[in-house]
């Protein structure tokens, strides 16, 4: 089922580190501070509208998340927020831009064991800055040959990459928390992955079940993987 | 003084196309916007101020802009700008996200001649899906083998560039319209530099006079790098 990787990378957020554990605080503050606009619904349900029409124009990250709930403090108030208002919002974003880096229970171990003899890549998309603070806050990035930060993290990204560092799909072993960006894409075009669920999933990361597919790996927790690696030495 | 490069790597925004005279429109905008609260010498300064401390927890691109003009209206009306007006400022941003590219002139002439004979790259900082996003609109996508998009131009950047693709400092050639991101790290990792002014220069990207250095070639018309690169084959 898996063969000796050339390459090994790993997803960044909810694979490495706690990460929309914090972004689902900041939608409660959200909620909060919006409260006397719309009930949580009808918060949350703006939300949803506004990050689908600015995910495509702005991609995946804080930066972003920042501006979608700004607009929808707009929207909610037919424009009647007030900056005030608006700078909590902001105060809210900036700290998810800066919070300590909580790494997930294994991911030290796991990290130390297989860099000792494999080629490690750190492989996410957001936004570019925020991804490398948070992999420089997280202290193992010495465990990682290479980084690398995508927009969108589909089988063309996935492709290219590859090509850049002349490892063949198969020699490729991708590991992380969301079936829709880390395992699907790799197992598609010839790849292997591990996939190690995080309690939370990101409403925009949400396969429905009929999208699950095979030819991947799943464990429990990160650890797993060590053994998993280790009976092909 | 310049030899026959291997890897020739182009700045994106003001090299290849125009884009801080967007800005440049932008912030024009911004100030309209904003007139019955500050000159416009006082918008200015508020947004220098702003952009101070946002750069380095936002990095460059429209994004961070946008979050950091939001911020200036919050700060100089205490607080009491209304969302109509932010929502305002957030199309004024959303722009900058979409805007046609204008080539600057020569540009196709350039990356046609050149795409024959070596190996180009495009090399640029800002928002990723952004960079990407002007990149597939400026429509000379396909002259370029690589695209790299990074937080920061500074030297290890470069040298991390250029050891992902086996490229010798010397082999490398960098044409940009930027003396701090383009020419001087380049310079200073022995690298070469075509330095290609463009008609105005970001608040960010200014220099002192002392700062200039030499070891690279200024011309005026980004068409002048063809003759330039003609001599050594």
């Amino acid at each position: 089922m898996i063969s000796l990787p050339k390459l090994i990378a790993f997803d960044a957020d909810d694979t490495l580190w706690a990460n929309q554990t914090l972004f689902d605080e900041a939608e409660e503050k959200l909620r909060v501070l919006l409260k006397q606009f719309g009930s949580d619904q009808q918060i949350n349900q703006t939300l949803i509208e506004v990050q689908t029409e600015n995910l495509r124009l702005m991609g995946y990250g804080a930066k972003g998340f920042m501006l979608s709930m700004i607009e929808v403090a707009i929207r909610l108030t037919n424009g009647a927020v007030r900056g005030t208002q608006i700078g909590q919002i902001i105060d809210l974003g900036k700290e998810l831009l800066r919070f300590p880096i909580n790494l997930i229970d294994g991911v030290e171990q796991v990290l130390q064991t297989l860099s000792a003899g494999h080629e490690l890549m750190v492989l996410t998309k957001g936004d570019l800055l925020d991804q490398e603070s948070k992999l420089a806050r997280s202290g193992v990035g010495q465990y990682f040959s290479h980084v690398e930060i995508v927009s969108e993290k589909h089988e063309a990204a996935y492709r290219r990459i590859l090509a850049r560092y002349h490892v063949e799909p198969a020699d490729f072993l991708m590991i992380g928390n969301s079936l829709k960006s880390d395992i699907l894409p790799v197992v598609n075009i010839g790849g292997q992955a591990i996939y190690v669920p995080y309690h939370t999933t990101w409403h925009f990361e949400r396969l429905s079940q009929t999208e699950h597919s095979t030819g991947y790996l799943q464990v429990e927790n990160i650890r797993d993987v060590i053994g998993l690696l280790s009976t092909l030495r």
